[in-house]
């Protein structure tokens, strides 16, 4: 059954999550580049990680190509070394994603992403090579469909959906904007209209920003799609941390990106109402991204278990809503195994000498920064930097 | 090169992290019982980890080997198919360790915890005919050295201790307690000693508090060594969780364990910190326990670099202090890519709904139940729930 | 010198702080009724009261005749004997008033506020003669001027000030609303364009919200006149309490009103930060209202000396920016005397088990209250009770 | 009745709140000499507070004599105009709470607290020569008990009740101390053998600390008094703020003294259950200091009027656990009108930028310039700077 076919007839597909951020902590990304040439370094992490994630109820795989267009991986190129091609990366990618799917039942999508051609202000064609180049490998090695993830201007989101189209295959799109919009200021519901006009079948949000706000994103969506009068799937793969501080650009700017995010890490908990809330919405793909644990995506197939009728594998090693503490020692733990106790509990961080909220540090920068860029003309970094520096 | 050898000369050795808290968010361990089936279930699971840690920066490979007695095994009998023996799980244990230590430079260490027949008042030769059960498979899998860890009472490490001593192999030794010592009362320093009496050459604590809970537990360890005039190394493996809340009995007893610990997670800058800390207090042999990640093993690694002369293999995705964003597309974040900024950071928690600090449940109830554990009165589960119940 | 005088040449005018408030904490007024009896059962406690505003530096005093109209003294009447009639209350207010003010060089204003009347539905007339009959007493009395504040529906708040200006005073009006506007969804432009078609020369806002809050209201009413081309005088009494997680309704909503409201006190920098704001923002009556003490009018007095040339009698008592400090026993004492020290400090609220923000009982509520409340359908308190419990 | 004929009947009797603090923010005192030369400047403004706290409940008004040694008012004779001597400051003190305390029925108790002499290691006859000239101004106006309060050294607080006893009226004697004990190393218990020994009747702590810290510090006075078998009663007289972060010295040394300790107030329930707290411990003068304002005491009041039999006048403004509310026109305020509610309330500071702990400025230097002081060496402010600057 093709990703459409199933989404169709109302079923509920379950996303993987976020590769880089967990294979950073696995030490095989490094975090500025977030580049995927582990694919072909250490294909052993990735596959297992592609099996933690088809064990905890994912239902796609997706290749591990993110940020892995031809520029990103040449201007990081000082730090990948040379004889990683881009080819090898995105088709290593493909196999090991093949691989794991066919452990289960799983589809694979081949994934591509925002590029530095487009920030770089490169014109319409260049960038739609550079998404044609990972196209050409999802086709040789056959993926089932293709999702163009983690845009922040709709413009390009809508060049990449137009170069999948072309091959014939089912298409996603997901945005990594919040309820404000895109970066030149395109509502979520304007993005969601381009994106299915641009022949996306399936359109939402990704990465970014936390469930709720996440949600609060695609409903815009859906409701922009609703008065346009157009029909599309819906999809949420928001981050896996509390982001109620962010500003416009998302997560990137709170000053405790990308390293000191940890006490913001969201619980199964808080992941079992991220699946409801996108269930009652009408989302019915619904994933992770940044942060996502394969145990966040088993709390959204527990979550949806009475919905769908069965349990993922991994949940063979634990029990609904705490269950498993039952069997605990000490009686005052066992008295944590039941859904009250966890759906109420409001966890302390264990640091008093912290606050709760950032103020993100690019909020004075990106309004004057986004200004230009939206007219393109503070497109090299010296002119940010200056810009940065002058606003300090 | 031994344990011994490496520790006598002055070297530095780094441990590895926690297996079962790592495990349980990827998919393959029972939180509740917490046993180490995995090895057997699922051992490319088990070697993926290992393997993280070796490059991550370890030193030493322990067996998954947790909880794995036959009594806690069997106590968890419902649960874990009849099939799966004590000896075949201890045994797919030592294996997967030694297969993945031949791929770098890392010692095996065969490890057994607490037993559930030890606080179910079994006699002292029945609690070390577990250990010796469990220490036939490390001697026949012939491992390098042995640990004996996560002992609440220093009564039954020490029998632990004595039963590994006849293997001749060198013995580490570390008990789950805080500052104010083991469930009897007995205090840090003596605990020491009475663990080097019965022939430990390596002591310390490891789990239930925090980095620096821990390293005050191991000064005191330290002085009740130096006051008995007895040697031994110093050993330290923390939570990976802030814990400033614990009461006697640790994080078992914070409302927060084990499905709410997210907000606490410490950052690779609170570990660096930890690893300088314990460094100076001239601990050698410096790992972690539940919690910590590959990347935080990393940070131990990373931060002793300077004093080890060498990297791990896995800071080859990871630049010092940050300095990877460097290479960052907005200049706010390559802001971020010093010392300096990553050093001094307080991390917003993004739960503005939640406290900072938690009453440990057990409190009220650790204290009369504590009174009974040690008269051995209080030992039947039974006893203790109507003893929680009359207490709430 | 008038109110209008003072204003029209751009002098800075300085507003009180709230009775009510401070005078529960004293032990004169009753939380919850909140009527000011006081001035007839305790004057020498509103005397000193007004005394301590004018030598923090206040230019007007404001009659204690808050909740003063016949209805309201009635409606509580079970609880005020019935010998302290609405006249003999507000006529004491005003002496008490008028005799501290000449001991310094203040004016009186007379206020009234929001009426039970208007809410449960009596007619313009009936509302208007519960104004009026304040407003006699005014006049007698021979206020300097008149103030209309507390009202959370503009169509009341043009009734006070229709008739506050049949006296031929100047008129000032406030309304207690945030940016979202008034109970009928009117936006704060429009209100103070009506507020100011009725005949106010001074319009604002007072009480329910915190400093920024009312700042950022303040500038709306601003904008709204400015498209309208209309004039007026700006004013801002808000609360002395941080109300970042309120509703629609203010402070009313949160869970601590009006008995925890402790930790979220504002300190005298925070009321410096606000003075300085309102001022560059355009305004120039700058007061306080619930929370506000002496020592917080007397930093607005403080923040504005600069600017007014001189400072307020209370400061012989105060260095500006802690540097009465400079005199203190201990050294590391001595270093706060400073104004970096004081603007920079983030107080602690050493309450490490509470969180840092609420949610308003109201929001479910009010949305529902507030929609029955606009069709004038849900006036009697036992609807609401009705409904409150509907959506529990 | 005296103060000893009702404390030996068991009766309790309630102290009053901190003038400095209180005055402060009326404008009367300033913070960093926090001398009381307002009993001389503003009558009134003390009149008022002393009429305030004895409508509270308050049974002892205190002279407003605190820091009106001779020394300590020369010491910031550049501040205070010279004409105002120190036999002045303390006879207005004097007459003041005598003309209040004849309003009701209140003892007045004479105070005197430590001496820049005894820092400055004056001897023992100097000291005592200070305390005594206020003693005869005590004498002078009859004051019915005296109190030497606010002792950081024991032996200091023992050359004053000395002094106190000289007089044939009862003495109490307070400590502004913690648990770990005097600025020498002396245990609370040892402080209230030696105050017993020197005199005193009533022994106990105030300032300094919170409440529940207070407490801590009067049980252990309570358990070293029953070891020497000595008899006398219990006072305690704490801060009205929380302060789980200090350190040995108490409030002054965290950042926000004292000008940004507005999130630490306690609220009016806190006190309730400090009040139940210090009876069932036995002690029977039950006060406050620094940060108390009338409604605080009012609180113990309440709470211990079933202990009593009767409210304080000022409880006719106040309903028992927000009952008031009861006739509140919104019905989730009125649901707020019940004892469980406040009870179990964790307010919100509404500061989701600030931490909820801090760290004392004074610990680095407190150690090393305690050791000092205890030498007798360190005693110069120039010494205490450069040490303070050396360990920075």
């Amino acid at each position: 059954q093709g990703i459409l076919e199933r989404l169709d007839v109302g079923e509920i597909v379950i996303g993987d999550g976020g590769f880089v951020f967990a294979l950073e902590k696995r030490g095989y990304v490094k975090a500025g580049p977030w580049t995927p040439e582990a694919t072909v370094e250490h294909p052993e992490a990735v596959r297992q990680l592609h099996r933690e994630f088809l064990r905890a109820g994912s239902n796609v795989l997706q290749t591990f190509t993110f940020y892995a267009s031809e520029d990103k991986l040449e201007n990081r190129g000082n730090y990948v070394a040379e004889k990683i091609s881009c080819q090898k990366v995105n088709e290593a990618a493909c196999d090991i994603a093949r691989e794991v799917a066919n452990e289960g039942d799983a589809l694979v999508a081949g994934g591509v992403s925002q590029t530095p051609s487009y920030l770089s202000c490169k014109d319409k064609a260049e960038v739609k090579a550079a998404f044609r180049k990972q196209l050409d490998v999802f086709m040789k090695k056959n993926v089932d469909f293709l999702i163009a993830e983690y845009f922040e201007h709709v413009e390009e989101a809508v060049w990449a959906v137009e170069v999948l189209k072309e091959s014939g295959k089912p298409v996603a799109a997901t945005m990594c904007i919040g309820p404000e919009g895109d970066m030149h200021g395109v509502t979520p519901g304007q993005c969601a209209v381009q994106l299915v006009k641009a022949g996306a079948s399936i359109v939402g949000v990704n990465c970014h920003f936390d469930p709720d706000t996440c949600l609060e994103t695609v409903k815009l969506m859906k409701e922009g799609l609703q008065a346009a009068k157009l029909k599309a799937h819906l999809m949420s793969q928001p981050l896996a941390f509390h982001t109620p501080d962010c500003g416009k650009q998302g997560f990137i700017d709170l000053p405790e990106f990308p390293f000191g995010l940890e006490p913001r890490i969201v619980t199964r908990w808080d992941i079992q109402k991220y699946a409801r809330k996108a269930y009652d919405l009408g989302i019915r793909y619904i994933g992770g991204c940044c942060g996502f644990e394969p145990y966040h995506i088993r709390a959204i197939a527990e979550e949806l278990a009475p919905n769908r009728g069965f349990l993922p594998e991994a949940s063979e090693k634990h029990g609904s809503w705490g269950e498993s503490l039952s069997m605990h020692t000490k009686p005052w733990v066992r008295a944590r195994a039941r859904k009250e106790y966890w759906e109420n509990l409001k966890p302390a961080s264990g640091r008093p000498y912290c606050p709760s909220m950032s103020k993100p540090d690019g909020w004075g920068v990106t309004k004057g920064a986004r200004e230009l860029m939206q007219q393109k003309e503070a497109t090299s970094e010296q002119q940010l930097k200056e810009l940065f520096q002058k606003q300090k």
